[in-house]
């Protein structure tokens, strides 16, 4: 089944993106969302919140794209611009939507606070559209046809438009251009590079094209993803061609596979601390509270995270870690040996059945010729003993903090399943 | 002196921009940094690494802005569209650069890496450019002139973008549009939002635009900030200006002023520390390493940080810190009482001059109707005692141990300034 390419173009309108106040995320987040849908984006423009600017950037859109998505420019202090606009391009006009006007009441009501005669206009909306409702804030957003156009506008506060969009606009996308059903399953590695995997994986990737599954390399820093899209073939089992690829997949590169989806390393190893009642501490020397942040981002850590030290001072190290300070001095506090003791000790001081340690060069000063900056010992204590590596990494002092401690969830990761399968 | 209004435009090259794999931060960048030299960037757009998509967008960018910016394109692997289609627009051709050669030629040798064909390749450049070298990387920016537009194009990794636009660009952009001499000095605040601020400073508006000095709030998480600009009053003395506007503002909201231009709360409180000498340690308990994270940042921060404690389990915070498990019992663990006990806890066992800690719920789970999701506790011990604040912040996990941390760095600037005074 051949399936028209369809094309969308994102246009964000805001000031304070153009002064570089707001970081335009909306933008990145949109496009993978709708990259995974089959929906190409081929361009995204950040303008003014000025009537001639949207007027321009909607006209250049519509003739090159089939979905026009809008973000920004219409909070309630913004003297609705955006929303006039859209009318005198529709020519329509704005009247109140009286279910709209109904939930922004209810909104004010569920939070004890007065409505606003501002917060009551964000109810008029252009005749010619049909609402977006928002279960999270009190802009409306606005749904466009115009032949096989669509356009549309939403807030440009990003969990208010990504809520609109997961439980609205990609539904009635998927029905207004009849997309196939588009299947995907991401399979995410650690430990070697974007060439490299290419280079194991040619074979395996000719019978990926045999089976018409479309493959794409999404590297980032310490990680590279590998995307598998099904599209619209509903004759055939692409679960069960998605699990053989992925079999193979294991077979070849699988010491480099660490999860799927969107899971990420932290809550991979939350998981499977869980799921046998283990716990966890971490000493951090280099990466400074970056791997314990790490893990207490994900909600329920303290289920296995007990507790960590930041061992920045040798003091700490000896004091509360009981690392031996002979250790220290014959073997370098940047060293193998001192690693593992300090993980070592985390595991007995908290009482854990697991610890990560971390000691290094982060940079960018501190380097000598034979500890240079980006050398970094990582450490795992477990029920079996202890394991540690040596990574070499650059000169930036955040990435390597940030780098090590991905490096030490992943080798709790690996010692977790070794350690645990001779149980 | 009337300037003239110049106008920029960003056109960013990448499909790993438009299909979401990387965020388009280098555009906020310039958008930061050209604003603050009074040139406006009224249109950022992203393209795909496409011949026609970058003769459009050059079309249309040189019909309404005098400064046209292009980002990415320019790895060694793009397969030099970029660079083929500059040569077609300007109707030049690619001619090896002896100067940019040597330098790639230098870089490879500084490294000990062997240099490839393609690296060779990256000094052939359209003849009628005037070459920006690159002082962190093999790839050369690109500066066209047209008329009273200039054309530049740089790759799209952010750290040699920005090293080009700081030693090269910024400057020759300066002569060419004989840009006035503009000042500006940055006021950070905390504590308080832009519209209470907003009210509290009419007055002081109106004194800085007698003065012809420009004002603008940039609110972000925690902080807003204050930015006073001065364009091209050669004749008057800015800096006398700007010393009494700023001492002005000291007497009006001086309690929430803590820093100045580019510092971060982090560097504030780092050199606070350094100049007297005094340790700091750290206790977290809902914040789980994001404290010592910000702290750790700070290059050369193991000068006063002496190190932490995650202590996520309540067994932590009594045995390590030593807080009296009855003091838990009666009061809560989420308490004034617990905050100030694990802070002077942390002072003592660590042995140093100050300590910070946190106790709260970050949620999303475990809120009770008496300790609700957002309610946090920061404390920090000193040479002459404990002070403590209780913050009631929203309900995003990430954020709360966010607004939580920089709360605490900012309880113990104070404190160390109120201190030390009396000492």
């Amino acid at each position: 089944m051949q399936v028209p390419q369809i094309n969308a173009e994102i246009i964000a309108i805001g000031d304070e993106l153009l002064i570089g106040q707001t970081i335009n995320t909306n933008a990145a987040w949109l496009g993978e969302q709708l990259n995974a849908l089959g929906i190409k984006v081929h361009r995204s423009v950040v303008i003014s919140d000025n009537r001639s600017e949207i007027i321009t950037a909607l006209n250049e859109a519509s003739s090159r794209s089939n979905i026009i998505i809008m973000t920004g420019g219409l909070g309630p202090t913004k003297d609705d611009i955006t929303k006039h606009t859209l009318c005198e391009y529709f020519q329509t006009e704005l009247v109140i939507n009286e279910d709209a006007l109904q939930r922004i009441t209810e909104f004010f009501e569920r939070r004890g606070l007065p409505m606003l005669e501002v917060n009551r206009q964000q109810a008029a909306l252009p005749a010619a559209c049909s609402v977006i409702h928002n279960f999270k804030g009190t802009a409306c957003g606005m749904w466009f046809e115009r032949g096989d156009r669509v356009f549309i506008s939403m807030p440009g506060v990003p969990y208010e438009m990504k809520g609109m969009m997961e439980e609205v606009v990609f539904g009635k996308l998927a029905s207004f251009y009849h997309r196939p059903v588009i299947r995907h399953r991401t399979i995410l590695t650690t430990g070697v590079g974007e060439s490299f995997l290419a280079n194991q994986l040619g074979e395996w990737e000719n019978m990926l094209e045999e089976r018409k599954i479309a493959l794409a390399y999404l590297p980032s820093p310490g990680m590279v993803k590998l995307r598998m899209s099904s599209y619209g073939d509903e004759g055939r089992d692409v679960e069960a061609d998605f699990q053989y690829c992925e079999s193979e997949l294991h077979r070849l590169v699988g010491e480099h596979i660490y999860g799927y989806d969107k899971e990420t390393l932290q809550e991979i190893v939350g998981t499977l601390l869980r799921s046998k009642g283990a716990t966890l501490s971490v000493a951090e020397s280099c990466t400074g509270g970056t791997l314990a942040r790490m893990l207490t981002s994900v909600p329920g850590s303290s289920d296995y995270l007990v507790g960590g030290v930041i061992a920045y001072n040798n003091h700490v190290k000896t004091d509360i870690l009981q690392v031996d300070s002979n250790v220290i001095q014959q073997k370098n506090v940047v060293s193998k040996e001192v690693a593992e003791a300090m993980a070592t000790g985390a595991r007995r001081r908290f009482g854990t059945d697991w610890a990560i340690s971390t000691t290094g060069v982060a940079g960018p000063g501190g380097g000598t010729e034979t500890h240079p900056v980006g050398l970094i010992y990582v450490a795992v204590a477990g029920p079996k003993g202890c394991k540690s590596i040596e990574l070499r990494l650059g000169k930036r002092r955040e990435s390597n903090m940030d780098m090590a401690s991905f490096a030490g969830l992943n080798l709790l990761r690996k010692e977790f399943l070794e350690q645990k399968a001779d149980i």
